[in-house]
């Protein structure tokens, strides 16, 4: 990522100024984990970093890009070679200490954009955490793909998708095409027959809510089938999830 | 709560047979926090333990109930007197302990019930510690209510809606009528106008989440209107929760 | 447990007004463990929670009762079924985290009853925490049955007696006597000359103080003839606890 | 203190030595905490130290004395200027991982003599902690003045009495006569209206218990009368401590 | 960064023949701290992987590039606006997850360059956690700028230098020139008479050591004169750190 | 150790007196670890309190003596029977709390002077978390070898040399004649040929750092030839590291 908004890139003259103008600190964070044979390993961190460097693109005046956390939760996708993982603790003692550090400095507002959805549980105790010890400090997240319930809802998926899946990969194809492996995109599990009974219980988005290892879930890691995927697809997903970003951005800071 | 499933009034002898019959351990969570004027502080416990204990005894074969965890993560009410709340890494790190001790004798599976929606990310986060680090235990978990779409669906509601609303109070009313303050049953905040611009944003679903505590969203920590709860809401509400919770126990069980 | 002064019963409107008044809230705390073929499980905590009911409704301006910690420090019993046990740092952290809470509302003195003696060494460092951290509150804590030191000497007792034995079978025959499996009683270790050298040794009174696990000192978990025992030990025992208990409070609420 | 079997003095072929004939490893342990005008800050562990010596000196092929814990749990004195502490947790890690790091090398036995019966509540916890984790090793543990019960009832003593009193003074008369400053030794609180309603309260040795600070229970932190102390007395307390210690070392060594 | 053996541009595929073929995971580590008026906050990590990719792209076969460490230990940077520090405790503690990540996937050997001094006691620490809990791994670990001593030496400094000084602006006008604002650049404490007496010892290098933080040593955060660096010092300093590295790497993968 | 101005001896009146007149504690540090056949376990502590109460005994004005740290971090030496170990966490949380409790009585400035090099990196890390949690505490630290570097590099030294070797064994000759074994001593790995390949290149002194256990350095765990020690060598040795350590208290006192 580059931009003049970028903190890494500021000098601390120029960060004292942005602190002072009440800047929202956005916060790319990933995850270092499998998505099978097509997609590399920082496929989330990708995502996010290009999400949000194209929102801070549109917004400079608003917001301050902080620091990347590249490894995030993934304790589910750990029998998959080069999956690295923190534990939930410590994920969330590093988001901590980021916020508790920039807050030294006057920030108030941050957001978190994870390219990895199994971060949300430890972003929703972060965030309980701070309304118990810093209640003037204000946390919001969001995971990416979520952001962009239309356009996953008009691409062609699997009765079974989701990670590494059509619209993970159209993303890719969209912000980094080059590290796609094109040939290599194969279908995962694609159908809720294929799964053993207790992965089915897992998969039903009713409560109770049960978990269940990726690699029990699918031999490959990829559940639905990448092939489907466009570069098309992947712009839908990044034009809407900016919007809805930029939008929330421009209500907080007007609140 | 009684009944023969309960661990806390089975012998060493009884537990050892129950443990190696395979049974699963349902374990009833609340929170100890404000419930408006008209519901007492202990109504999440109320609520799961009233469930679980039915649930319990509709397949005596199938569970055991384990000890409650009577107080919560709860930092958003603490506004208001009586609230406790642990730190999110307490309650994780009791909920462990159970498991731990538990898994010790030879029980492999657990159901934690909680009356509580606050404390889900702080489930989701033990089951990826567990995942990490115990992958030989399976965990499930829920809140009450959430486990009764159909039925909330059906009752007459407000605009904004849920803490101590219609929901919680007809179950209250199905459950323990005698500790319901028919009397100081009052609207809360009951449309989305009544909120400041931030706990609107805070109240919106689509991501990104963001949260504020309940003193901002209502000055009687009321999300609703509990006067037009019955009764008889509250007795459907339980009806389609028990089911729900009975046949995925039985799913499980013939996993 | 019922009853107008048990916070889980009162709204927020009405512990506002117990903390004000300054009550001293009363914590049971008890055990999730073996106590033979006889006794149940949940022992320690019925009969903390049984006596703590029995002076807060002779107190009622007095106290407040506050949430149960079922499950306490039992290592020592880990390898009878069913027994499960907290790290004492975890045990410790509960505790001190609902003080936390409580005396955030304005609470300021607090009394533990715990129905296990095994509590005790925690509850010691409990009090050693606060005073170095929080000086402004005052902590109390008592063992059910040494409370009753009197009405236990004029039981008849074997020469080893103690867990699950004639004192601990009385008071459940008092409180919870459907609980007790009658016909399941028998003697366990009632003699020094069925312990082996190192448990003998860990049974004199006098210092250096040695510990050993009760599978040691017990094949059944149980010291003592539990058949001596008769309701009537259990309401002596009760009644001399109870007035122990009420004295102190309220010189303690008097100073 | 000095000998062939202090750990410290001893190369490491002389220790793979020691550990492998099953020797037990004697951890003398003390606080620095005020001992009212008359008394070193070291005074428990300079009493533990010279009892352990002793001991240790008379039963050479079955003790090895290990390091010393200069600093116990001392909260309760941090009123005084020169009053160190450690935090329980601490305290207990320290002693944990002591006992780790000998028992790599083949140690299974410890026994810690403490001057500062303040630290029993850590090294009950301690106990429970490896009952949990390291069955395999036994820890027993002893105050000094406890070993010594029917010397220090056979003492001209007040009705108030204890921390840096008449027995404690005694003691450091017989094993350090050069650092007892005899005339600044002055009588602190000694009768029982002397003190506060709750500190009478606390001093009550009947159940519950209930812990208040030394600067609360007399303003120069001495319980009893220091000018009736004798080093005869200290030497009949040493003479029955060591005596007590040296009898349970053999014992236990049978076992 | 990029290239084809960065862990994050991998597939899972892909990682799996790297852990097999026992490569070096090499991990750059950074700070996100203050460096003057005229360099960005994220120098230090801009440097470390600027080497990195460097020697990694001369040692394919031979190294794995892991994920970065954008914020490191930097207290005594915190007085300066945008300065963000982790707690040395946390800081090792990612890294060590980090290396349990990957060594559950087989790699066995790490290598940390860091481009902040500050961040070696810290990783000092962790090599000696490993050593006593994953004695099968080893770390090896290098501060960017130490690595060229030459050639650091041979440069035109001030009396007093360091921190964002003559070497630091050299090496960042090789690798980011167009990150240094030129015209920001200024002297900043330049002789050893300009510090106040306590930051004079502190600069001493004989022992004892004695830290005082950095705006005690300089108004502007700057130790020495970066206006007399040249990107042609830049390259020497990183063409010896290169080699310096390379070497290394290579004579590790022959032992 | 003896004398006035040992905290341990001190009364807590003088203790007052003595943080009043703004006086530097000084903590001796150790470790308890193997030196070879020929010197004690003790060492470090030995020759670290060595040096303190001779320095403390020139400046009695200006230095307390505090308590001794007797085991320090030593993982690379627990293959050696007698070793013990501090986890570097542990470690730094005994010296930060004997500093937070001395701070609370009014002292500002510590000096600690270890006997182990291997506490380097640990007092390092606590020196950082100082100055971001009490900013208006000064903390020193040195070894005590490394005050001596003229005296030390005018020995007769083997191109191998360092733990047990020459300049160690002549500062116990010096200072605790008794407690070397002369006839044990022996020479342990003294050139570089005798190593292997990866301890050849952790014995290298230009980074990277790579660090080995020490049974892989020596199988005796020496590193030199303490044969060509001497006491006149320990005495010079002491003498330069006496006057390099009061001269710093001196110039840090007029600060």
């Amino acid at each position: 990522m580059s931009g003049i908004n970028r903190l890494a890139h500021m000098t601390t003259v120029e960060a004292r100024a942005a602190a002072d103008r009440g800047t929202i600190v956005v916060l790319p964070v990933g995850a270092l984990e499998q998505h099978g044979a097509g997609l590399p390993l920082g496929t989330d961190l990708i995502r996010a970093e290009a999400l949000v460097e194209r929102v801070a693109s549109e917004l400079p005046d608003l917001v301050v890009v902080g620091p990347s956390v590249p490894v995030g939760v993934s304790p589910h996708h750990t029998a998959f070679a080069g999956t690295m993982t923190l534990r939930p603790a410590t994920f969330i003692l590093v988001l901590r200490e980021y916020l508790d550090a920039l807050a030294a400095h006057g920030w108030r507002r941050f957001l978190v954009v994870t390219g990895h959805g199994g971060n949300n549980a430890a972003l929703g105790v972060l965030a309980q955490e701070l309304m118990h010890e810093r209640p003037d400090l204000e946390l919001a997240w969001a995971p990416v793909t979520a952001l962009a319930p239309q356009a996953v809802a008009d691409m062609d998926r699997s009765e079974v998708t989701g990670h590494s899946g059509e619209a993970e990969t159209a993303q890719m194809m969209h912000v980094a095409p080059d590290l796609v492996r094109t040939d290599q995109l194969a279908p995962g599990t694609t159908t809720l027959d294929q799964l053993d009974p207790l992965s089915r219980l897992a998969r039903r988005t009713a409560p109770p809510t049960l978990a269940v290892p990726y690699d029990r879930l699918s031999a490959s890691g990829v559940l639905g089938d990448p092939r489907h995927a466009t570069a098309e697809d992947g712009r839908a997903i990044f034009d809407e999830a900016a919007r809805a970003l930029a939008d929330h951005l421009k209500e907080w800071a007007d609140t």
